[in-house]
């Protein structure tokens, strides 16, 4: 129980306000229901209307519930909810949502011996009664003790009635929960079709976009289309379009990909652990990736061209503008998965579930994969529990020693900046040794970035000696042609400054003092550290990489560019000829490294 | 608003359980208290008592919340809580925790002109009076929308008032946020001292622990009386206990973690990008680690050691049975970890932050790794967005192929129930091929089961066939001399069963068909999957992986049993001399891998 006072306010439309937003907050005032001798259907007033429905307490409680206009009146049963039939029969499934049109013929509510479950008969009237007045009621289990909390948080549990529902209940609307275990089923079916199949898959998928070239490009026309309709700004609506030549570049990169070593069933270690007993280290795929990504329908053909190279399932969750660029894609890509497999590998999501659901998943789902806006990505951090693969801020620093050769700074640091200001390893904070000011070589870097445009602004520090605005945080990704500048005194200043205010993606020392260098690579704590290179360069495909998933700076899994590898896991294979453990007497260890 | 009915539930005791449980998982009733005219001071009776404190709102809401035993009081103020100063003044800091003692004379409550801080005088004696007689109480804005439910999260927000605070307000109290931040800068003053220093680390704490025998029996031994006198479980004891001779082989194992290759800074990777540019894939600290332990008091030693090893930081929380063998083996391994390091590397949480506060801190801890029953995995997992290293589950099969070798089967059947039958590696389920059915093999089987004490229980279709009592679940880990039966077509029901039962810790086939184990051994996705030998193998040791940290049922980061490189984490590291993107113009990729 809880109280809290509001006296503070003197304000009455401030005061509704508040106790509104505490309301909606709290979103619950939690009344149980029942009586004790059972004997409502005795006490006919003020209980029975003339419907003569209120004769118990499951229509006691629709009936207050009603009155009080509830959010929600959950009853709670002995069984999980409304079943198809007896719950006791294994073909019984339970009823998600009930719709009245749909349901009402099909279900026995059998008034049978059973303690309790006699009762949902009068449930299913009450229900109905209380949804088409407005409350939406909830059957769910009373022995599950979470079952309430789950009800709450929205978790699809019991049987729901809503005034709503058949407007819902699409005839054949699959549940992201569905979709993901349908894709981890088909992962494990590519998983154990032959290296030169899943090869093939690729290919035909590659062959598929370019054959389907013009039907995509028409769909891809009508979002825009629809976009340009909705006065949806011009940079979305470009990173929407499939440029001319786009299908043909993705299917060629999906070639590469087909051609590449299968890296899945590698072998990474091989120990004999005993005479007879080989352990195996081996590569395998994660299992099920939800792909979150905004407006670029090409990042759904790249992502899902990825997990089939990695042999997993993979959810999509485009945005609305792609919607139908996203369609014809996935039917494309679908199609072209053979039956052994089952094209529910690559489920589209286009339920109702939204992105918030989705995060839930994370019995189901492995990985999340955000491709989109450093928004979207610290979002998806902070709410979900499955680990996430990405970055939300690229706070990258070049730091310019004493020793630095200063041309080779001044082009390090134009490029970091002006390469591709929006890109995460676009550098957004110099630091500069304190011996470096009013140097020649210092100052013809800053003309030069303010030639090409480059907005200044200073730490508390530089905007002092340079007399430049001051930066309004030091820990500020501009993305743009903006920068921050701040003075330090020796090399590990700077590295203190990148841990204070960096984001541990990439940074990177211009120096000719090879020891200074040495301290700053094996000390900046980050994903990346560089010594007298762009940070630009902190990319899959310039790593070598191949295609990329990702740059994560996360510390666990994958660290920085990601490519296929990011995807995979390990598991352990142990063959023996019947040895036992038996308390460590069953054999004798030898631990050898066998060549791979 | 919500209600709920219990009708189905006949029996009043279940009722009152069931209406119990629902309270506690809510938890909440809320109460708004305000009087529209602020009239209260002018209606004395029946507000004002004796003491003359009830003159205003809050003073009605603390005098409410006691008269209802409310379990918390929050008054809502347009500041963020009490201040040792004026709140506008950047050296007033806000207090936490009131301590009467402590703060009553330095704070100055000012009866101020600004509006609504007038009421902080009567908010602090509300405040004060309520706490006083039970119902603690915070003092929190009302302006910042989400600070009541940052309050009901047990966040620190606001100032709390509570009888107990001047027993809770250590003096020099140091939070597990700032021991995660000070033990992540020691981690890394450790990666930067070189690898001979890391070693003699190692080695001091073994002599420290050697040295100091005698002190740390002496307190484990008064913990252990302590747990005897307070009635807790012999095994419990057991557990708690630091046998003779244990010190000795902590110390042993720690010197051969010292001498292992230095897992810091390996060269994973190499490769040459374009002329002079050379990246290195290289092994790091993961960073902060949170150890949850049970009883346990050598886990601490263990796990202090592979974090130095490893080059991590280290938050310690401990079961409060062990709390002065804790308390004493950290005091000796922080003595041996010299200041060039610092011996917050390893903070062991003695405070009143409990494991659901220490689980919030995802933004400074890296990864958790609890040590302890199935039960308080899963409620870690459960409860935090850190990534959890361990297993909740370890249901284990054994598939007896038809073409087993039936005395092979029965060894391994035997060694992975009975070896050691409480381990997560111990068989929980045996799954047998339909033709083995009244075989003698099985029969031998099932009969040296039964000789040496397993009791058997049975699937629907191994209850009947078999005549043995049905299992409950077929999800089950008993964790004891007890085992699940069950029948199967083939290898592909097998996996059937092992995927939709199964915990995918380790599985085992045991048959001379190698074209079966293939597909058993490709097709299963668990952590381990063996052929021909015990599940009790999966284990760090017996895999020759030296220390273990645990076994990770988790697909991401580590799986199956985990040695030090579970806690490791990757940095690239580039060497340029001035190379720049442009454009990708700007340098000729060459992708070489370069050897190590």
């Amino acid at each position: 129980m809880m109280l809290y006072s509001v006296s503070d306010f003197k304000d009455p439309d401030f005061r509704m306000q508040l106790s509104e937003t505490v309301n909606s907050l709290l979103a619950l005032r939690v009344i149980p229901v029942f009586n004790e001798n059972d004997a409502i259907s005795t006490r006919k007033a003020p209980y029975e209307d003339s419907s003569g429905i209120f004769w118990d307490n499951d229509s006691l409680a629709a009936l207050l519930a009603m009155e009080l206009k509830a959010d929600l009146l959950i009853l709670l049963s002995d069984v999980e909810g409304l079943y198809s039939g007896p719950p006791s029969e294994p073909q019984s499934k339970i009823i998600h949502t009930y719709v009245k049109e749909k349901h009402h013929g099909e279900i026995t509510f059998g008034d049978k011996s059973r303690v309790g479950r006699g009762g949902m008969t009068a449930k299913v009237k009450a229900a109905i009664y209380s949804a088409s007045a407005g409350t939406p009621v909830v059957i769910t289990s009373g022995f599950a003790t979470d079952s309430i909390t789950k009800v709450l948080k929205g978790e699809r549990v019991g049987t729901l009635f809503h005034q709503d529902a058949s407007l819902w209940a699409l005839p054949n609307e699959v549940s992201a929960r569905e979709m993901a275990v349908s894709a981890r089923e088909c992962s494990r079916r590519l998983q154990s079709v032959s290296s030169e199949e899943r090869k093939k898959i690729l290919l035909d998928i590659a062959d598929a976009l370019e054959a389907n070239e013009k039907l995509i490009r028409t769909e891809n026309e009508s979002d825009i289309a629809a976009a340009q309709q909705a006065g949806i700004e011009k940079s979305l609506i470009s990173r929407l379009t499939l440029k001319p030549g786009k299908i043909s570049s993705l299917a060629k990169s999906i070639r590469v990909l087909a051609n590449m070593v299968d890296p899945i069933g590698q072998i990474l270690k091989r120990t004999e652990l005993a005479d007879g007993l080989i352990l195996e280290k081996t590569s395998c795929p994660l299992g099920v990736l939800l792909i979150v990504f905004e407006s670029r329908p090409d990042a759904l053909v790249q992502i899902a061209s990825l997990a089939v190279r990695s042999g997993n399932g993979l959810l999509l969750k485009g945005g609305k503008e792609a919607m139908r660029s996203n369609a014809i894609l996935h039917k494309v890509i679908c199609g072209a998965i053979p039956s052994t497999v089952g094209d529910k590998l690559i489920g589209l999501v286009t339920s109702r579930d939204e992105i918030p659901d989705l995060l839930k998943l994370d019995d189901v789902i492995d990985l999340v994969i955000p491709r989109g806006s450093n928004k979207l990505v610290s979002q998806i951090k902070a709410s979900t529990k499955i680990p996430v693969l990405g970055h939300a801020d690229g706070i990258c620093h070049v730091y310019i020693d004493r020793s630095a050769d200063m041309d080779m700074a001044k082009r390090i640091v134009l490029d970091a900046k002006t390469d591709y200001p929006a890109a995460c390893n676009a550098v957004e904070t110099l630091l500069i040794h304190k011996d470096l000011l009013k140097t020649e070589g210092l100052n013809d870097i800053l003309l030069e970035l303010k030639t090409e445009g480059v907005a200044l602004y200073g730490g508390p520090r530089a905007s002092d000696e340079l007399g430049i605005p001051k930066a309004k945080s030091l820990h500020h990704e501009y993305n743009s042609m903006a920068c921050t500048l701040e003075i330090v005194d020796d090399v590990h200043t700077a590295i203190d400054h990148i841990h204070r205010y960096g984001s541990a993606h990439t940074d990177c020392i211009v120096a000719e003092d090879l020891k200074v260098a040495d301290i700053f690579l094996h000390q900046v704590d980050s994903a990346a550290v560089f010594h007298n290179a762009s940070t630009r360069f902190c990319d899959g495909a310039r790593f070598g990489l191949g295609a990329e998933v990702g740059i994560s700076t996360s510390r666990i899994h994958a660290r920085g560019p990601v490519g296929v590898e990011g995807l995979l896991t390990t598991r352990w294979i142990l063959r023996g000829s019947g040895q036992v453990v038996n308390g460590d007497q069953g054999v004798v260890y030898t631990h050898n490294n066998l060549p791979l």
